[in-house]
């Protein structure tokens, strides 16, 4: 163990993900030779990688160290700190704290993966103090775009870690507490030795706002609204779900369900206490037979995700409901950087039908659940840190976070990299040691590495597409059939000519070989792939992977 | 020709491109048997044709009415409105008409395509009239994001059209004339039949705004600037370089331009006439070596383009140029819709080297080159159209145009899909016929149809994989020797036991077959390719792609 001892009492933090990136927040934090480790999230795929679904943090250092991993603690249940837990837990196993809604999410999540019975999965409540030696960790209740969103504080014998989690600052967020402002004064009062943090909205100069302004404006909204009304938004915002189930009652309309997550979070919430006020569900069998200006229908797909409810309806292929003309449907929610076109696109199905889309720039319909900067400056002020250290954000979002907490008076701060091995200290911060770090990903249904060579080829057939040749040898190294050869994804292909091409272009690189060379499958294959690239590049500007398959006369028996 | 008879008189119009998408505008009128074509662009193509460049709206149905094509006129220089000419150009050859500055951006294109020569290219003057019977057509210019932008006045035996172009209205647009209101106001009072416009910007309630307006804000802004001052932004927009040159003398900074398209706007704009006064070019060799508060360098690749000028830059693979801490990059341009996430890498790119990135969020940069609702609001005022046609746009735009137009008082408007045969007429204006139409790929070298079934056996192959066969048959349709086979892009199939099984899954789908079956290649193709993704979706969750190469004794000759 290279990076910490028995016997030393420095305090250390390691991101091996979330830093210098949105999404997967994996966060170390190390101590007398113990490790704590704090969110276990993933990300979705983008187009860089085709066929991938899924995005982790490799886990790899701390599967070498799980011996002296203590505990596994969750700040909330959104997928970016809790989703790689059911595909990396049995990889580093250590017992799993949370909140109850944040429990019960996870718990779902490690029924479906088949190991709810093998994971200590313990159920904490806000303001509890857990011992996890030599870590005291207690729940701070912040609001945030979830139920039960938490910050972390985590004492040791150097000091008192703030780790923030997600939050957002809100008098009336409707679900959970408020602000809980005295418990941050009375943190920073006692003495915060770091804060690690949300850096997210950092480009947001001012403050996030409220539930209750969302939960008034959308009442006006609904009330002024003819016809179906249809909100979609993030289904494991329950603020905003009960939000919807008050805009229902205010407007006289029933509530109707659309989407497995929707449903699945209600259910969830309920079974821990939330939505106790929730109007009737109505049967989502029932949804086109209500009168129109009856109904509101809450849906999930809020990114344009393509199997959720609203891209469905969006293209007619839902079995329940068919919007008109002048029905409506209001996104409650953002609109996330990278979704814009496949959001546009069902912006355009729906106004197609004549349907009035609303989103977050035609009206007030959502907040957001981080901090802007005037919310990062109260909680500066609250608990007066020693060092500022910002995560969860880009490294722009980072290096801004950063230069805010130093105009902020705060002393010391460092912008980390995923694998940064951080001392906190009353000295300051430091970077120490890089620890392994990388990503997985879900290809199928195997976990490999992001750099995997299989994705690769992927890519690169995805561009250039693929050639397969099978050749057959006499034993004198010449060809004993004519190559035969099978194009994939090249244009005009299926042109004759161009088939002939191919095989004159294999003919001919096998031609320049020497007999000897002919003998050697390395050498068959590299003349032959350097054959066809020449010939595809010349004729239609492609450079496609090849595979040559050879048969030789010594392992072909005929009888 | 069903679609319109010598003797027809009536006024037809026929978008095959622009008319449903913000890209490749192509735009046919129709009257008294002959067509005019507008426009004749292009789009870049986006991860759902994974290596494919570009994309042009197919013009099979204008070349089977060649002979009655009467010419292609060009609007301005951008690639969505003259980017397809070098590539179909020869499809329907007609003669061209372009302004001096556009002309000369079209002739680089085609003589880069090898075809300068053959097309009869005619340079015409803003208000010139040009007579292309049944067709007289006069270029109206309006102020756009690139040098000599125009609308065209369209006078037919039926009326006149105003087909706009892209536009904006500026008082100060520098380059060019002022908003020309009295010419406008001159076609409203002669009667126009038809506005044929821009929806692009039409969710935008106010005013574009003026380039002037950003002269003096990049003046301010950049004088407060110490160290490297970097301006990325189109290279076609003229008025924003000469402002770059304006900025570059204001502040006493020498000017460096970087990148090929930079230097070849600079050069058609030089040759036509604009940039009389640009500042002396310092050679960009010699921009590292300039006292770094007495630098401004220009550069390409706003929209982060990974090749351009400034992506090159931030990933420190720029032979002239290396930017250090505190220096600055302004992208004065706006975040195009889709590059979200690789602008968002560029900037943290240069977040990382400490270098000041200022865009469109952070300062007034930039203005939009399309008109917002105020603007639409004034032109429909001075042109009082009878008939509004709404193009250039989504969906969405065409759809919130044509409200806007009715609330106008336009008396009819229709939204137009591509390939809708539109009459207008006094009556008003209807759908009479739907034209072929579709889009054309740039796939390599070669032009093929968007629905090609190679770029959709890429596609499948990016996601799933792809797996070659070999088989030798014997006489009796036995395997005279083990299966090859080469797994393309499989998760884990380098492990051995994968391997073995895929063999398994090859010779037991062959044992099933009967005697016969074995003799028929499409048979064991299909038995081969059914075993093999069976094997793939059990072991690995993947659905591969299948080739099947089959060597039979007969074809072979061992000597």
């Amino acid at each position: 163990m290279s990076y910490m001892k028995k016997g030393d009492t420095r305090l250390l933090f390691l991101p091996l993900g979330g830093s210098g990136e949105i999404g997967m927040n994996l966060n170390l934090y190390g101590h007398t030779g113990k490790w704590l480790m704090v969110d276990c999230g993933m990300s979705f795929a983008d187009n860089y990688l085709p066929g991938v679904d899924l995005v982790f943090p490799d886990p790899e250092f701390i599967e070498d160290e799980q011996d002296d991993l203590i505990g596994l603690v969750l700040t909330h249940g959104h997928e970016d700190h809790i989703g790689a837990v059911p595909y990396l837990w049995e990889r580093f196993q250590c017992p799993v704290y949370a909140t109850p809604f944040t429990a019960e999410l996870v718990k779902g999540k490690l029924k479906e993966a088949g190991i709810l019975d093998q994971v200590p999965l313990h159920v904490v409540e806000a303001h509890q103090k857990i011992d996890l030696e030599p870590f005291e960790v207690t729940y701070v209740p912040l609001a945030h775009s979830i139920a039960e969103g938490h910050g972390l504080a985590i004492k040791t014998s150097r000091g008192t870690i703030f780790h923030t989690g997600d939050w957002k600052l809100d008098d009336r967020p409707l679900i959970g507490p408020a602000c809980p402002s005295p418990v941050l004064s009375a943190l920073g009062e006692a003495g915060v030795l770091a804060l690690v943090g949300d850096s997210t909205n950092v480009f947001n100069p001012s403050e996030s706002g409220s539930e209750a302004a969302v939960r008034e404006s959308l009442k006006e909204i609904v009330a002024d609204m003819k016809n179906r009304v249809v909100i979609t938004t993030f289904a494991s915002n329950v603020a905003r779900l009960e939000t919807i189930g008050e805009v229902a009652k205010a407007t006289g309309r029933r509530l109707v369900l659309l989407g497995r997550s929707m449903e699945r979070v209600v259910k969830a919430a309920m079974e821990t206490g939330y939505l106790r006020d929730f109007p009737p569900i109505v049967d989502e069998a029932d949804a086109d037979y209500l009168p129109k200006d009856e109904v509101l229908i809450a849906c999930t797909g809020c990114q344009g995700e393509p199997r959720a409810a609203i891209a469905r309806i969006a293209r007619d292929d839902h079995k329940h409901l068919q919007l008109s003309p002048d029905d409506n449907v209001i996104f409650s929610s953002k609109i996330i950087p990278g979704n814009e076109l496949v959001l546009g696109q069902l912006f355009n199905q729906l106004a197609v039908k004549g349907v009035n889309v609303v989103t977050e720039k035609d009206a007030f319909v959502h907040v957001s659940g981080h901090p802007g900067r005037a919310e990062l400056a109260k909680m500066y002020e609250w608990t007066k840190p020693h060092v500022a250290i910002p995560v969860h954000g880009e490294a722009r979002h980072l290096l801004r976070h950063a230069k805010l907490a130093k105009e902020l008076g705060v002393e010391h701060t460092i912008v980390p990299k995923n694998g940064d091995v951080i001392e906190i200290s009353e000295k300051g911060v430091r970077l120490v040691d890089e620890a392994p770090f990388g990503r997985l990903v879900l290809d199928g249904t195997e976990i490999v590495q992001f750099e995997d060579a299989a994705i690769a080829d992927r890519r690169r057939a995805a561009h250039n597409g693929f050639v397969s040749v099978s050749l057959v040898f006499d034993d004198d190294g010449a060809l004993a059939a004519e190559p035969l050869i099978a194009p994939l994804g090249l244009p005009n292909s299926d042109d004759g000519g161009f088939y002939d091409g191919m095989i004159d272009a294999v003919e001919t690189a096998f031609e320049r070989m020497s007999a000897n060379d002919r003998q050697a499958d390395v050498f068959v294959e590299e003349a032959v792939r350097i054959g066809i690239r020449r010939f595809c590049r010349r004729e239609i500007g492609k450079n496609p992977g090849v595979a040559v398959l050879i048969n030789r006369r010594d392992e072909i028996e005929f009888n």
